[in-house]
């Protein structure tokens, strides 16, 4: 739509958008895991995306969607919704790849922000709130589809076991600050299946 | 053995001293939940619990050590470890009274204020450890009781079914700001002895 550049321009609009987004996103992240929510500004994420102010507001309208989107998408990234054929299988990769991305340099200077700025700035539950729903929306299809295989009771509730699984892993890296690794994770898959056959994650309780 | 007071003060001193710590431990909760960790100082909490501030760093020497005997005091007396004659009846009321301290305004006020301070302040990581350790190693013979009742298996993992019972709870509470209630409680329960009866909690994994 914006033609009014330089006709001489390689790449077509579409693309220049989509680049344009990506490189604004990681930079939220990256300014985000750099200095916090509180202390993050759009002037900062345009600077370290190399894009104007404006370009920013004109795509995201508001701060807190930004922020939304980019944790949205940077987790989505890197805990993507696996389909090994298996319920175990895929629970198994889901949970790992929560740990690798939570334990990582950046992953712990996300959760330390968003924690550590949470009592101040209430816009941060509804960030919170509505990445978790996203994140949950995104892993249903595992579920379902172990309930379509047999794996699963017909009344098991998703986004209960999904809960579930993660769980563990937040608790002990925000709450007991206890050792966070692969064992953690697969042990979390243990107790959801047991859990989620045991019929104590249905949707009917 | 410190009889040189005047000995017709009306209290032996065993009952100044520890009616001394009692105000001071709870002046310490008080002002956490009034102003958070890091704006806690010594002298608010000798004045909210009417003591010289020498009085307080003769009995606790280090700030953080008294902080972390005041969470633990609060929270034991706030979740007493019960004895019903059932694990699930133990484990009930162990839920329901962590959901019922946590969602009071003193335990959100606190939650808030141990997550929010926690990026800045290293020393937050040992006290919530220690505090975590203190909670667990309380409740531990609710879980033997069981294994000895015969009704969980004998390579229960006291500590993991604790960490197991207690983790959506505070899942919720610190990241995905969903409703926390008794069916919260009573569903981690359930979820618990599930994964208990399945050997997902065994301590020889």
């Amino acid at each position: 739509m914006d033609s009014a550049g330089s006709p001489q321009r390689p790449s077509p609009a579409v693309g220049r958008g989509s680049r344009m987004r990506a490189a604004v996103l990681a930079a939220t992240v990256e300014e985000l895991a750099a200095v916090g929510y509180t202390a993050l500004t759009v002037e900062r994420v345009a600077q370290r995306a190399g894009v104007h102010k404006t370009t920013i507001y004109r795509n995201w309208q508001h701060h807190d969607r930004l922020v939304a989107e980019a944790l949205a998408g940077h987790f989505a990234d890197d805990v993507p919704v696996p389909d090994t054929g298996s319920v175990e299988g895929d629970l198994r990769e889901l949970a790992r790849s929560l740990v690798a991305t939570l334990t990582s340099p950046v992953g712990r200077a996300l959760l330390a922000t968003v924690l550590s700025d949470a009592a101040r700035v209430p816009e941060l539950a509804e960030i919170k709130k509505a990445f978790f729903e996203d994140r949950f929306r995104r892993a249903v299809p595992v579920v379902t589809r172990a309930v379509e295989r047999g794996e699963l009771p017909v009344d098991t509730d998703p986004v209960e076991l999904l809960r579930t699984l993660a769980a563990p892993v937040h608790f002990r890296l925000a709450f007991t600050g206890e050792p966070v690794d692969e064992a953690t994770a697969d042990r979390s898959v243990r107790v959801t299946l047991a859990a989620a056959r045991a019929h104590a994650l249905s949707s009917t309780d």
